[in-house]
């Protein structure tokens, strides 16, 4: 039998033995919200849990592929097994992902313990977290034991996807170590570790010192303060020490109940994220699609605020005289 | 009577007047979603949709606040007066908004035909590109001709709101330029109008030949090809061919039908956005806080998946034994 054919039982069973084309194919089933990726994705929620989730996120340029490379390699040989989840959410046409992946491929090919996916679709089930977190379920329950998830950007849903980590990375250049910079990107509040990438240019003790510094204003204060680490990615420089701090950063989560508070969280957003992109498309399937039209037509010649065809789109749902009213 | 204690009615005229104490306080409410804001968005929905509104957009330290103030000084020695709405959806402490604007207020403060708002909050109805557009309703109403709408990052969120706009114009520096990362971004596939600024510093050339290498890859097609300034607004230099690009490109739309579909385009995501914001308060307002404790508990200890939660959940919702069943 092939993946292609096969059944979700079948598909569940290979995933978790950690067969790598049921692997990739139950991911696909997930990105693509089949349905019957949900039975997949309840029997890996089940098996999960046990994978660390560590994301990487920083500006364009700031050379967090090299870094998450560098990490995995080390990672291997400490004995871990890695996945790399590379999230963009802003790419239609996936040109920059996949090069990246092709140069990242070449160091890491042909290692049964590494695992490399990219991800640019969004979706209508609840956005792109919630596919990450999906994605990221199904190689922790094929037993993967760290998870590094690249971001692309640094803006919101970018932001969203780092915290869906245990342990969130800031990739900065010492150029972007400004503070002020850094700030307005809202990157200082949600990292957990900072690192100055690209070190051997000029500046970056003079960086290090302004995230330090930007660090003292962060509102929620924690016992854990977040070390700065320099790194020169492309030479393996500070590699080392960037893992030691994620592997601190973990060990502190696990002996303060960190963890679980932070599982929390992420639990609530989560959920948070999962119905209201189900109500949405409970909604729109009580909605048939003329109806829709012609209410945006309304709406952009200005004959209907968006509140009053909000309040008419609603009123239309809800009296149920629509396609497919839910049980 | 003083804004504070205004009636809605009193401070929509005021409003619509262009009363500047008026439209600050008619932000405000917008911006926390007071209950009376609805009756002042309706009002000024309905005199809106004269200002054009061009959105600024592209990586932090690109020099955005810059030629956003070069741009307002530009357009008001042309008659024009200008709105600015400074839009940083990742800072939860507004430090690196706030200093520059107070750079900015420096070269256009005492000007009655300049007006300029930071907005960092999030809100729970329909997100920031929701109430960006409604905040730029209220200053189209009162009378701003241009409203230049500019985002701090260059995530999802960022791009969203950019979007809100009739033209988007991204600035890049030359380093930026080099194609593979602009892509990343998504930025390639948004802009109207493409500004290298800081083309002072080496390889700005190299860099605009990047960009109209990336354009030619760009998925959507049209008659318009997007113009590459460069600029280094520092100085003025190029500010004045981004305004007549920008007032080119608005002509453009105006002549072919691009205004009308893109208004179309425009009024079916902010009515999808206001209709997922006021779908989850209604279904929150349905499921007792303790009971939504109770599930992110279950979720986070894996005894639940989040489909099952959410299942669960909307069924709470829907038997309509909550807290206030809507009518």
């Amino acid at each position: 039998m092939t993946t292609t054919d096969a059944s979700p039982r079948e598909l569940i069973q290979r995933t978790l033995r950690g067969d790598r084309a049921a692997l990739a194919r139950a991911i696909s089933w997930v990105e693509n919200e089949q349905p019957l990726a949900i039975e997949v994705l309840d029997a890996c929620f089940a098996a999960s849990g046990r994978a660390r989730r560590i994301g990487i996120t920083g500006p364009p340029g700031a050379g967090k592929s090299t870094l998450v490379t560098r990490l995995a390699r080390a990672w291997r040989a400490c004995g871990e097994s890695v996945a790399i989840v590379a999230v963009d959410p802003t790419s239609p046409f996936s040109g920059g992902a996949l090069l990246g992946d092709r140069v990242r491929m070449g160091e890491l090919a042909g290692d049964p313990g590494v695992f490399i996916r990219s991800m640019a679709t969004r979706g209508s089930l609840g956005g792109l977290a919630v596919h990450t977190a999906q994605v990221c379920d199904v190689l922790d329950a094929a037993g993967f034991s760290r998870i590094l998830i690249e971001t692309v950007g640094v803006g919101q849903s970018e932001l969203e996807v780092a915290q869906t980590a245990d342990t969130t990375a800031v990739v900065l250049v010492p150029e972007s170590g400004d503070g002020v910079q850094a700030m307005k990107a809202g990157l200082m509040e949600i990292g957990d570790l900072f690192i100055i990438n690209k070190a051997d240019r000029e500046g970056a003790e003079r960086g290090a010192y302004a995230v330090r510094s930007a660090l003292e204003l962060r509102t929620a204060r924690t016992e854990w303060v977040p070390p700065v680490v320099l790194t020169v990615a492309s030479q393996g420089t500070g590699v080392g020490e960037v893992l030691d701090q994620i592997e601190a950063h973990l060990a502190h989560l696990e002996t303060t109940g960190g963890l679980q508070q932070r599982r929390r969280q992420r639990a609530g957003q989560r959920l948070h994220d999962v119905l209201r992109g189900r109500m949405w498309l409970e909604f729109r399937a009580r909605v048939p699609e003329p109806e829709w039209r012609q209410f945006v037509e309304r709406l952009a010649a200005r004959e209907l605020t968006p509140d009053a065809a909000a309040d008419a789109l609603m009123a239309r749902a809800r009296d149920g005289s629509g396609v497919t009213p839910s049980p």
